[in-house]
């Protein structure tokens, strides 16, 4: 049964006659369209999934022949004067009485909209908030192996980065370097924008690469993903040009110890709480506690993050299938920052590691 | 007086004890603290300016750093479980009862949450829509300096890419060497994703750069705008390789009187409707009518893409100070497309072209 035939059971089961898609991964998700939104405000089209009947994307003129060429199965309609107009006609026509819309991906102003709409035409709008992430969250065979090769990829780009890596280049050129690899050698896109942090610009854990010049011996972390065939890859590793010192060395072993910890305490049936702590209480065992302010891990697939979550707030249980990341990290204002991130796919017994080389990792 | 003052003195107007800004360029304009959103789930941060005391800078561990190093003058505040828990003490400690939330960047699943937390501690919620956008659309002469240095690099790196194009690069490729050479030349990144679509693809208005090969004698269209120091440009030529034959000469000239119709008819007190029209009755009095499915152009600043609009369905009238693109184009699938895209400022007697170079407009 395909993604499409799972919602449509699940609506039947949740009696709603259709649910409205504004959310890009999820649209991709169900109906094969690639277009990216430019943003929330400008979508490249929204889905009606009625269940019955034909699916539909809704799109505008610009996007007619990509929706016609990629959303195979769906009618396209095309909007002129906006969506709403358009869907009315649609839901009429459908004979469409109740609609779930997804309440964490539409603007308040589109919600006052579509419930001036609901009024005028008697339709029970539901708002839901996962409905098709739920379905995402375990990834199936044909995923898992989208996302090993973007994991490939990304270590592939990375390692050859690393060796052109040497004093005086700026982060800026680095980061260049990285994205545009990763494009030559057939990426989508960076799955975000790639961050190179050198010394004490590494205590900013989302820091913005700038003119800052590479130095031997200073931390440097390097945190990249990539978009192959639709999936995410994520990775970070931090790397020191010529010699480590000594607290250097120790505080990336700690990191790294912390990553292990978090590794071997993954697999279906922890909650994403337990994960995070196992990590987090080894950093906080060597004093380091305050210096480790963001969560462990999120998922990854078609969006780079997406649940589930491992952090101190998420108490749901992992399961097989899942595709998260485990990237501890320490952060000291001055100084600089290490964190070091894995990908892994849950499994019942365990998780197995997506990022087969310990070269940077293991020092 | 400054962006802040002014948005204060609105605030004492309308009788607002404070506004939550949420839409990343609208943070910018106010606060100068350049951090990206990952997308509006994944927010890096949220104003709130009180119409007195000091402004606020609300954002996570991650963007302390750089929160405290750019937004000059903001007290920044750290939420650890969200932003609502910390908002509802902040709002508390400095006597807001009335606060407006910015309704066309805001979440229903968010509002939903603000709503609770207003009826909890007996706040008056006010949805706006564009109460900084309206600070915003008329630009600065420092605002105006920027946008000019945006459009200059966009032309010099159009012209050294074009110089490179030959038959037999895929238009991914192009698309890569354009990006890659804005950002070597110091553009912050490119302010939409880079169209390069050749021959039939051109009929997309929106074609993602495929593998495609440039041939000789078909139109290309590239669509290309970058960030500098906050501000964007956004420029369209199409080029032929080769000789350009009578049928595609024909159509380009047509593409550029509509063009120059379509500036000629801008100045302070033409709406965007006016100005749309120009343009476009000369497209259908050559029968090319439907082929032109777009609106002729938009505003551009700290957005590539921000009012006002040149559409058919914008009724208001422009400014002098307004930055916009006059874009018109026209679409023949199986063919192809033409498209030819300046920016404009709008002058109190007409506009003033920010293109200088007509070399790839006049053929």
């Amino acid at each position: 049964m395909d993604n499409l035939d799972r919602l449509k059971s699940l609506l039947r089961r949740q009696q709603l006659d259709a649910l409205l898609v504004t959310q890009p991964d999820n649209r991709r998700f169900l109906s094969g369209y690639t277009a990216g939104d430019m943003n929330i405000s400008e979508s490249s089209g929204v889905l009606l999934i009625p269940r019955r009947g034909a699916p539909i994307l809704c799109t505008d003129f610009r996007y007619q022949l990509q929706a016609e060429r990629e959303a195979v199965g769906f009618e396209i309609c095309l909007y002129q004067r906006g969506l709403f107009p358009l869907l009315k006609g649609i839901l009429a026509a459908r004979g469409i009485k109740s609609l779930a819309f997804e309440s964490h991906y539409f603007l308040h102003q589109a919600a006052i909209k579509l419930q001036k709409m609901a009024l005028e035409i008697n339709l029970e709008l539901v708002p839901v908030t996962d409905l098709v992430e739920r379905q995402r969250i375990c990834k199936s065979p044909v995923e898992l192996a989208k996302i090993r090769a973007a994991v490939r990829l990304n270590e592939e780009v990375f390692l050859e980065v690393y060796q052109q890596l040497k004093p005086g280049l700026s982060e800026r050129q680095v980061a260049l370097r990285i994205e545009t690899l990763m494009r030559e050698k057939g990426a989508e896109r960076p799955s975000f924008e790639t961050i190179v942090a050198s010394g004490p610009n590494g205590a900013l854990p989302h820091a913005v690469p700038g003119d800052r010049l590479l130095r031997e011996g200073e931390p440097i972390v390097i945190d990249m993903g990539l978009v192959l065939d639709g999936y995410c890859s994520d990775m970070t590793r931090t790397v020191v040009l010529g010699r480590m010192d000594e607290i250097t060395r120790e505080r990336f072993r700690l990191v790294r110890q912390a990553q292990l910890a978090g590794m071997a305490a993954v697999k279906a049936g922890a909650t994403g709480r337990e994960v995070d702590r196992a990590a987090r209480q080894v950093i906080a065992a060597a004093g380091y506690g305050p210096a480790f302010g963001h969560s462990l891990g999120h998922g990854v697939g078609l969006a780079v993050h997406e649940p589930p979550s491992l952090s101190m707030r998420y108490h749901r249980k992992l399961q097989a299938g899942m595709v998260v990341t485990v990237e501890p990290g320490i952060y000291l204002p001055e100084w600089g920052g290490i964190r070091l991130e894995n990908m892994v796919v849950v499994t019942e017994s365990g998780c197995e590691n997506l990022n087969e080389d310990a070269t940077f990792l293991d020092v």
